[in-house]
């Protein structure tokens, strides 16, 4: 019994767009909504009170268009409101317990970094699931403020000094401390890949949410049989709570090619 | 005959804290009531309609505490959403406006920098302003997005490589303009006027808007007999949309000192 609704993904703005990446290249063959709530963003600056009443509201929005499955594409929610999936009508996966998972799986020091934005390293939420999996794992987690204004800006090239010198002074801690293996514990980060692995070093495995969570939620919908047995084309439809001027030029670096603006449907999240 | 009551003061968040400052400096004996949007904020990234939305219920909300005057402490209000003051039943001053006047009554050369966050730029309000007052005048604006994280991290020394090289990458253009005047058109900017005087040189003046708006609101006060005539320690009353766990960091690097947390109130600002 295949399923061939589509299956959403929601982030607190455009971030989510490399695990949406991610998702469509393990399965070209699913229909995919995207919700950015580009109106709110950043989720990473607000309280926990705050970030739960917003992810009921996207949540929301997601089932009124049909999908199968939830994906909160966004660090931030799925390390504080995880629990407002427990009510959900469908299957849903926060990047944040997956992501935990692969760390482990990696290691073999059992030293384990982490960055992300001030929010989710205040939340301890990859330390929690890390050490859950992994009592006795070592974790060094680094909030990185910086990061998501640099990729926004389009400053992302692994050679540019201000990228470089922000990314240095970021990961001296967590050098120090000698990991193996490093999260990439906000959906911003995968763009900045390439000056993060050049300062880690070879010796040291980065851990994208979107490739982590794309394989994980392939391996449950095919367990379930759940996938989408069609053969039309696949869709994308993209919503935001705000279609901001930038949005093209941010959407292309996070996602990795032109997407056409038209095509971007804007909602007032608030009246959801 | 005098008027007693608290002088308002709005923003998209705690930028405009920098120009409570320098009104407080101005007006030692007034009460103030400083609201941040911080659940909301940036307004640079939203899009006209919203942030027009937003101003009128930061206005609405300043009203219920009484006021006798509002500033829109902030670029992209005034320079997007200055006509939703028409109506107010108190006085009202953005900051563009005024500014733009300073540089013009400021300049010799006729030529004026100006930067900003992105949509303050996107919408040229400081050049319309100053082609209004002097249309002869050459005005170079250049967006910085990436000084207000930058600000807001801490990272502010005239000397730190980042914010120095993140500087001169911004100011290149308006240097090569031979500018002789700088307006820094976003209240985060004057916490880096050290490392951008250094940059921009001695003969060239930076305009703050919080130090102009500050002598401005004063002078139409007194003009009007409606500063405050009383002898009683004057009042600093704080509200913010959301009380983050940066907050007291971020207000006391704008504020220039110790703000006491305890006495900060969180308002939903979406049911004003």
């Amino acid at each position: 019994m295949a399923d061939n609704r589509p299956i959403g993904v929601f982030d607190s703005g455009l971030g989510g767009l490399t695990v949406l990446r991610e998702l469509e290249k393990e399965m070209p063959n699913e229909n995919f909504v995207y919700f950015g709530d580009t109106s709110r963003v950043p989720y990473g600056s607000k309280s926990n009170a705050t970030i739960r009443q917003y992810a009921l509201q996207d949540e929301k929005f997601l089932l009124s268009k049909n999908v199968k499955y939830i994906i909160a594409a966004c660090g931030t929610v799925s390390a504080v409101a995880s629990d407002t999936a427990k009510e959900l009508p469908v299957k849903f996966m926060g990047v944040v317990e997956n992501t935990a998972r692969d760390a482990v799986n990696t290691t073999k020091t059992k030293k384990i970094g982490v960055i992300g934005t001030t929010a989710t390293i205040n939340n301890k939420a990859y330390e929690k699931y890390i050490s859950k999996l992994c009592p006795e794992a070592e974790v060094t987690s680094v909030d990185c403020p910086l990061f998501v204004p640099l990729v926004e800006a389009g400053w992302i090239e692994k050679d540019d000094i201000v990228v470089r010198k922000t990314a240095e002074r970021y990961l001296t801690t967590i050098i120090q401390k000698k990991v193996d293996t490093l999260i990439l514990g906000c959906t911003h980060y995968p763009v900045l890949s390439e000056v993060i692995g050049d300062i880690m070093g070879e010796s040291v495995t980065l851990i994208n949410a979107g490739v982590t969570t794309a394989k994980a939620v392939k391996a449950e919908l095919k367990s379930l049989d759940l996938l989408n047995d069609s053969t039309n084309k696949p869709k994308r439809a993209l919503y935001v709570s705000d279609k901001t001027s930038s949005f093209s030029k941010v959407a292309k670096i996070l996602l990795g090619g032109e997407v056409d603006e038209q095509s971007v449907e804007q909602v007032d999240i608030t009246k959801i």
